[in-house]
């Protein structure tokens, strides 16, 4: 293994450790030793890729907009319901998502660290998507691109915050299918409507066609 | 002063003062010292009515649902967007629920105390006011009950911790009547829609109603 494949697999390793141990603790709680242990790496390698505890919740943070990628579709409005469907399945399984969502909704994340970020990036995200979706004539005339994506963004922190406090995410797929029934009407074309999935197993659809990397 | 109101002022007094310091600190980093400090009663009178810090963040968590009394309307939906409203407004103002909802979204929350216990005393409170607005034949005949009340609850839950983090909930209002926009076409009858109100400036104009205690 070459020496810098070495180093991208050793600082995923502390990352994925860190957002283990962040999802489990908070960033308070949370020291350099618990995701030493948990990482398995030495200290020295730990921090040449994160000299503090600020650095290693920023990077946990960053890596959170990647876990949205979702296959192209033809239908952009589609493209942007698979990726909440998408991250909502992932958030069952990944633990750095896991760590990079609760340092996004705590408000324990320091002056230091940026935990606006991940709202502004989904945001971003969403937005491009919602302005090809637009050009090709699948939103009502009346829809303010900011403002639902901004609501869908919000609203997606909140939905997976409270499924998570009472059934530990179970029913996180139901919980956005029922967003989306109650958001599309308003911002579709009626004529996109019966052909849009936002079925609650959406997400493991998708994800099935994905092939394993 | 009669005793039993004295006592039940240093109780709010204390519940006050413990609501602002789990608002700042979050509960990990929060210490009886601290409440102590701000409310400025003795530790007697503290461990007297809490004796723990557990039991602190449990009566301040107790107190969020009642921020969303307003007064009563003939049209249950417009008492349901009101209460949204008033707690968004409130919000700006107080520190007893700041710190309440701030428990309530903190993962950091620990076993001890039931900080799912807001997210579904809200839902039931709503309910209730759902039911009756079926009843009025307010509600398109689509409408499940528990998945718009819990998509409501969820969903303002995440608006408000995004308005915190990017403008500290400066834009808390617009983005409930941008909710709102979103939401009502697909649960009020038609004949409702012109009628309702839910402006950004509803809660101030709700609260400037209702006399100062």
């Amino acid at each position: 293994m070459a020496r810098q494949e070495r180093a991208i697999r050793t600082r995923r390793a502390i990352l994925e450790a860190a957002g283990a141990v962040f999802d489990e603790h908070g960033y308070t709680s949370t020291t350099i030793a618990m995701v030493l242990e948990r990482a398995e790496v030495t200290k020295g390698a730990l921090y040449f890729h994160f000299p503090s505890k600020e650095s290693l919740a920023q990077a946990v943070l960053d890596e959170q907009v990647p876990f949205g990628a979702v296959p192209e579709q033809a239908c952009k409005l589609q493209e942007i319901i698979d990726m909440t469907f998408v991250v909502a399945q992932r958030l069952l399984t990944d633990p750095l998502l896991r760590g990079s969502v609760r340092l996004t909704v705590d408000q324990a994340t320091p002056p230091g660290v940026d935990h606006t970020g991940p709202f502004v990036k989904w945001a971003e995200r969403l937005t491009v998507l919602m302005d090809q979706a637009d050009r090709q004539g699948e939103l009502l005339p009346t829809v303010n691109h900011r403002d639902t994506v901004e609501l869908l963004v919000g609203g997606f922190a909140g939905i997976q915050l409270m499924s998570r406090a009472l059934t530990n995410r179970a029913d996180l797929a139901y919980r956005i299918s029922v967003l989306w029934s109650h958001i599309l009407p308003s911002i579709a074309v009626p004529g996109l409507l019966l052909g849009l999935d936002s079925k609650a197993d959406r997400g493991l659809r998708v994800l099935s066609a994905v092939p394993v990397p």
